[in-house]
């Protein structure tokens, strides 16, 4: 009864509503963790938009308010682990923990939301298990390090440590800031030796369950009008610099049927991709971000065309057949053309699909605490992607954006929407902890 | 005799032919030519190519040499004029002038024929009628200065100076090159003052006709296996800045249905403009030579995409249709996008046409030194578009580019087609002077 009510049929839920009878009621309060957003946006933005680059002194700042929120809660312990990630802990009657998990770094003139929101509502959650007295599991906070990678261009740092699947610690050794400092320096500073980061998989164990709440970042709840989703997954990606070179040719002087024009293998494949994505479906998305034409003269047939290409599908065999699709077609352009195409891999990852269970859970919660529930991928990565990875059961939560926008200052959501997004989380903690608590009565 | 055999049925030549027998036999030595123009080029060249950009100091050591060839010739009489130009005149029986001109400017790492080849062809021509004694009428040797505008970005100086068509002093005042080294102090070096530039409109008095050799600087000739062409004029051409605007979007986030992708229209036209000149026909062209993404990075859709196109045709009226029809092609992408489009004019010329009777006379005398003739036009302008649009009856004759290629130090011409050309050169002077000098007497 604490938490709404139970949706007929779902057992976990049940026995939760049974369980949590035992404990006193938690109050929620999703105008506070919008209150305090503000609060964090007043102390790490200007007129440009949000600035708190990880390893950095205001993301140091929002850290030290972060810590200042979380020390009054009653019973809770805090440490930062060997990657810098900052870990709140309520323990509970059994080691299992339940996470919640989130980032306080933001890109510069970023968004007042990405990130910020699921470590502020995941604050609140805490305060009303805190509460309740001793939780059946123990819940955890954590605030990831450094998920944008904005300042040395290494997303996920982390997370990825945590996980145990950072494997470029020689290649980052190298990296330096626009500024010139190097990367194992800017993490000294704040308490990281990058040498001992992956001590940080420590954390992980005893993790029955990992959710991350996240603005969506795109345009499909607010099309569809809803202000919640589940979110089924993150895209696997495929990204190559795809180059046509053809030749050179004065613009006035060489007729139309002499020409080896390498943007026309270009034009031609950004067209196909639309195709391919279309045919391919199941959310699946192809983009051509940028063309670069050399020698790029008005009196000149376009020699070389470098194409920037991303393609990403939940599915691993799709996003597969996509890649394929696209060489195809950029092969037969080359010989129609008689020109030439080079592929080159710039980056790709698997998809990483999130926990069927904890999908469940998830859209029960939005549809307790709203009218109806929508699963869709992510095309953006997130730590979820990386603690998935590790094998802890994961499920994130998005909650409708704006136009879509993020990474700007124009990035917004509702408050009416941010408000339910807490209660959505919160619900979830509570039928995660329960399906926690019961999986290991029956283990 | 000495130009060759006649044609049959052409009545100018028949009265050349008969004229002419009163002089002396002059002979005329392509080899020489050839010889002159490797002289040249081992003077004003290096491992980059020819370096006689204009008003620089290589440039006028070149202009030196040829002065110091020209000064050889009996009775010559040598000047520059206001604009630059440097003028070689030898006096006939009449005043009325037959003028050959070329300009020995190049590109910067350019190639060794790009200009000069007419201007030391011509040398050749005065001389075999130097030889001769005094002409029938006056013949001109004439090298424009600046023809190619690599140091100012404006081409076509001395030729728009004399023929009273140039309009933009004002602006050319404010010019400066890369060092910022202003046009006017640039010119003043090289005793030029640009406010008087426009006196050398007066050289033009009398001119009764101009013949300008060239390389093609296309591929026409080479594909055809011909070595001489007759040039029909030169292009008009419509060069404008076409840009798309759509929406920068998460390349991760935003479904395929949700893009206004700048760049499918700039593909999208890239692949119409190439069925405009195909469907428009007689030689049209429409090159997009370049385009420009923004913010052109991996993970983002496009959202502005700046493209430049050129195109280019002889008939002015269909110029203008193709224009209109990437135009209505344009929109109709911008709005089945959602895009926007703006176009923004560059440049533009209108065509320029060369005179019939000179062209018959240039296809006579191609094919009494070669088994055929092709008329084509001429896609890059030439100083002789100026000269034409002053009212001088105009010709040119072009010379195969092996693989079509210029403005490099890869330009080249098989040498048995150089002195072909110089052959071809020199019979159409012989004919054009017989026409201009028969022509006075029917006036």
């Amino acid at each position: 009864m604490v938490f709404g009510r139970p949706t007929p049929g779902n057992e976990l839920w049940a026995g939760a509503a049974c369980c949590k009878m035992k404990h006193m009621k938690g109050s929620l309060n999703p105008k506070r963790t919008i209150a305090e957003l503000k609060e964090l946006r007043s102390l790490t933005a200007d007129e440009n938009g949000a600035d708190r680059v990880a390893f950095t002194s205001t993301w140091a700042n929002a850290r030290e308010w972060l810590r200042s929120k979380l020390e009054q809660l009653p019973g809770i312990e805090i440490h930062n682990d060997a990657a810098g990630n900052l870990w709140a802990t309520l323990r509970g009657e059994s080691e299992k923990a339940l996470l919640i998990g989130g980032h306080i770094d933001s890109v510069p003139n970023g968004g007042w939301l990405d990130g910020s929101l699921n470590v502020v509502a995941g604050i609140e959650v805490l305060r009303r298990i805190a509460e309740e007295g001793t939780p059946p599991v123990t819940v955890r906070l954590v605030n990831w390090a450094d998920e944008e990678g904005a300042r040395f261009g290494r997303s996920l740092f982390g997370s990825s440590a945590a996980a145990g699947s950072m494997a470029d610690q020689e290649e980052l050794r190298a990296r330096k800031d626009a500024d010139g400092t190097p990367l194992p320096d800017a993490l000294h500073e704040h308490g990281v030796d990058l040498d001992s980061a992956l001590d940080a998989h420590s954390e992980l164990a005893g993790a029955a369950a990992y959710l991350e709440l996240h603005i969506e970042q795109g345009p499909v709840l607010e099309s569809m009008e809803l202000p919640l989703g589940v979110v089924l997954g993150t895209f696997g990606v495929e990204r190559h610099q795809v180059t046509f070179r053809g030749q050179a040719a004065h613009a006035g002087s060489t007729p139309m049927d002499k020409r080896r024009d390498a943007l026309a293998g270009a034009a031609r494949l950004e067209l196909e991709i639309r195709k391919i994505a279309k045919r391919t479906g199941d959310g699946a998305v192809c983009t051509m971000g940028g063309v670069v034409t050399k020698p790029g003269i008005v009196t000149s047939v376009v020699e070389t065309a470098e194409c920037l290409l991303d393609q990403r599908h939940l599915d691993a065999d799709k996003l597969a057949a996509m890649l394929a699709e696209a060489k195809r077609a950029a092969e037969q352009y080359a010989r129609e053309e008689g020109i030439e195409v080079e592929w080159q891999r710039i980056w790709n990852i698997e998809p990483i699909l999130f926990d069927e269970t904890l999908l469940e859970l998830a859209d029960q919660s939005i549809r307790e605490v709203t009218s109806d529930s929508h699963r869709l991928p992510s095309g953006p990565l997130h730590d979820a992607a990386e603690v998935a990875r590790a094998g802890v059961p994961t499920v994130m939560l998005f909650v409708q954006s704006l136009r879509g926008l993020s990474h700007t200052k124009l990035e917004d959501t509702k408050e009416e929407h941010l408000e339910l997004a807490v209660q959505a989380l919160d619900r979830l903690a509570s039928k995660t902890i329960e399906r926690v608590r019961s999986s290991g009565e029956a283990g």
